[in-house]
């Protein structure tokens, strides 16, 4: 057990206490969003430099979610902005969505922020519009100081494998199966 | 499917917007408690009145949340401050639990709040520290206004029948489990 998290975590000391962590909220019920904003909020009470992307516009986030962040002092990548959603322009996507990925890796890399939100990133890797192993290695060799937060359904065994936290939401009921709209203030 | 959600959700108009949900996060994994935290927030930013009862401390909440919480202007119970956890003192800490509900169910019935939060309750009825069919019904004959957000694992099938969103956290992975320990920011 004594040396587990050196080898499971990187980041985490011979203590076991991390200095940073992976969390990774999949799956298909609602909340994995809505739980990364919550993370991003807590953060920004502790002190944090805090970034967040979104890779798909139109998730659980919107903009009342963008503006408090905002208003926090977060700093805020909208990078699904221009898909196209067409498969005439399947090309443009996934150049917009390489430019997205890229952003994420260099702020990564940077090491300047204690918490970046990945939201809705497992998509990108699905899709294959970017590559996945590069994701993986931005992950494990971060700054130690980088908590990571990645949301999005079906994450992917090799960004499992990378991830010190896995909370899957499943959908057990919806208000939408019943009919019922989206309600402001609670789903966006 | 036209008169569905006013059978489902006695909040709901016929034209199926509801004028309030009843949403239950359940489950063994992280992110329950988080993602009504997320909530709270939104709802803050919509200008509602929010109310937050805690019925066992020491969740995925801690001062920190209850810090942000009490400058956003949200009120702040919590409920499970007194439990001795001792198996001699079981009377007093179903007193307190009772204690509890009364208010909530106070808070639920007087209707001057959009969103209320009731934090880990399902332990409160699991145990039978509570009765359970009293809780059902006070959501069930809320005033339309008020929207519901319920946590803790296990939610009991009545809870479940009454509600109009559930997700379940289910745990994959943890960073306890490879004896990493909790990270500051991240899980409190």
């Amino acid at each position: 057990m004594a040396t587990e998290p050196i080898e499971e975590n990187p980041a985490a000391d011979k203590s076991g206490f991390a200095k940073s962590v992976v969390v990774v909220n999949t799956g298909d019920g609602k909340g994995k969003s809505t739980s990364a904003f919550g993370v991003m909020i807590r953060g920004v009470a502790r002190g944090w430099n805090v970034a967040v992307l979104q890779f798909i516009k139109s998730g659980e986030w919107n903009v009342g979610e963008e503006k408090i962040g905002e208003q926090l002092g977060v700093e805020w990548f909208n990078e699904g902005e221009g898909f196209t959603w067409d498969s005439d322009n399947i090309d443009h996507d996934k150049a917009l969505a390489q430019r997205g990925w890229d952003r994420a890796a260099a702020l990564i890399a940077a090491g300047e922020h204690e918490l970046i939100i990945l939201d809705e990133l497992t998509y990108l890797i699905n899709w294959g519009w970017i590559e996945a192993e590069p994701v993986y290695e931005a992950i494990r060799s971060r700054p130690e100081k980088v908590n990571l937060v990645i949301t999005g359904r079906d994450a992917p065994q090799g960004l499992l494998d990378v991830a010190d936290t896995v909370s899957e939401v499943r959908k057990i009921k919806h208000a939408f199966d019943s009919g019922i709209l989206a309600k402001k203030g609670i789903d966006y």
